[in-house]
């Protein structure tokens, strides 16, 4: 079963994807053409983040989930972990994503105050840079210190309760009504004050719990929006598809699109 | 007045800054580091992006603004544009950020089926490789093509409709009640079925229409959120402080934060 993510090798959407799977991970350079491989058939699964300021983010997920048919067959939470990797502790420059530099600030600025930080495209390509280059230390994860490169330090990474969140995807077909928690993608094709109230109070009115709720723009005209809905409930249980059949008559001129039930699972 | 943005120069943030000012920009690396700078006194103004898909995330932005005092006094909204810029149409690669690739893949895909496509770290980046470099293309701004670098095709992008959106911070003794929009951040330091329900209801009784809701885990524990809520009034209408004072009891045991009222700018 092949599975597709964010490159190169060492991401932490790598890291994700070998959490789920013990076949082929094949890499991209986005979200929208691992949205596409899947839904294309070249691909079984994907695994993208969903809340991440490193690789991807949020928006472009959201995007591509409302505009590729796609079903979320399961939820992974692994936290951030950054550690200062290279061949030796004799380095003028630290390289890495920017978003990673900037979670390491309080870190680098304590014991490297006077080395250069250069950004480059992400985590992973910063241990590229430092595996031929014994002047440039990484940012990474810390299984990314292999061969040549030692571990300089560990848990670099201002705020230790950070963790980082990924859906992995799977064609319609295999959508699942099983699991603890379920999203939807409403499209109400219509903007009016309490509509986002509306379209929430059949979940409150059956004691459904969101875990997550965000708007986009539709794209369509200026103030159109898409509504993203997680929920603590799965679509096998009545009260949810009594809830969806609410939304429906809500969404009358718009769609709702049910990405299906899965389990989250939390990866060290 | 200094303002401090995403760097480095031609990033779609430093456009979205120059249309609000007149006066100095600098440059850094992250978003939590704009909202340093604006509380620390270091600058004046902070532009960031709200949705933005290459410059920092939404995540990244919602986080600085939940952990930073500050007040929002504008927002911009401007088009996504990319051009491919390159010192002649001899070039073998194409540089830029990985979401601006993403966003060209299907004109690349057409024009260009066999020249390489390498991200980094920035749109602005690419094109200071493409200054240096006769061989590579990059994808940025229009405006970036100049001294030795020509516009090779304008409008490369595959959704015309895209647009970026950013805030304009400043120190919270500059915060406004003036203006036509509304931003608060909400952290009810409780967790039950249908609190986000309670929470917006007071808009939907005063006919308050919600722009954007979004949540995001509050760090403290699992299952803990946040809630940024953006709302088409004003905090000088008495429908809106009747709004706020019926969430600040809502959330008695957490806080509300009223980052400010501010209008919408229009930047093509």
């Amino acid at each position: 079963m092949e599975t597709v993510t964010l490159g190169p090798t060492g991401t932490y959407s790598h890291r994700a994807a070998s959490a789920v799977t013990d076949d082929g991970i094949s890499f991209v350079e986005s979200v929208r053409a691992i949205a596409d491989a899947v839904a294309n058939g070249d691909a079984d699964r994907g695994v993208v983040p969903i809340e991440n300021s490193i690789e991807g983010s949020v928006t472009e997920t959201l995007d591509a989930l409302a505009e590729v048919d796609l079903a979320v067959v399961r939820e992974v939470v692994t936290p951030i972990r950054h550690a200062l990797i290279a061949q030796s502790e004799n380095f003028d420059t630290v390289a890495s994503h920017s978003q990673a530099l900037a979670q390491c600030r309080t870190y680098l600025d304590e014991n490297y105050p006077d080395v250069d930080r250069e950004p480059v495209a992400s985590t992973a390509r910063s241990v590229e840079i430092a595996r031929e280059d014994p002047t440039v230390a990484g940012i990474a994860h810390p299984d990314n210190a292999d061969g040549d490169l030692q571990l300089v330090a560990s848990d670099i990474q201002d705020k230790s309760s950070n963790s980082t969140r990924f859906f992995v995807v799977a064609p319609p077909s295999e959508r699942s009504e099983a699991g603890g928690k379920s999203s939807f993608v409403v499209y109400p094709n219509a903007n009016y004050p309490g509509l986002l109230l509306e379209l929430l109070e059949p979940f409150a009115d059956r004691d459904i719990n969101l875990s997550r709720v965000e708007s986009r723009p539709s794209g369509e005209r200026l103030g159109d929006y898409l509504f993203h809905i997680d929920v603590d409930a799965g679509l096998y249980e009545e009260r949810t598809q009594a809830a969806l059949e609410e939304i429906e008559a809500l969404a009358e001129n718009g769609w709702v699109r049910r990405l299906g039930s899965y389990d989250v699972e939390h990866v060290v």
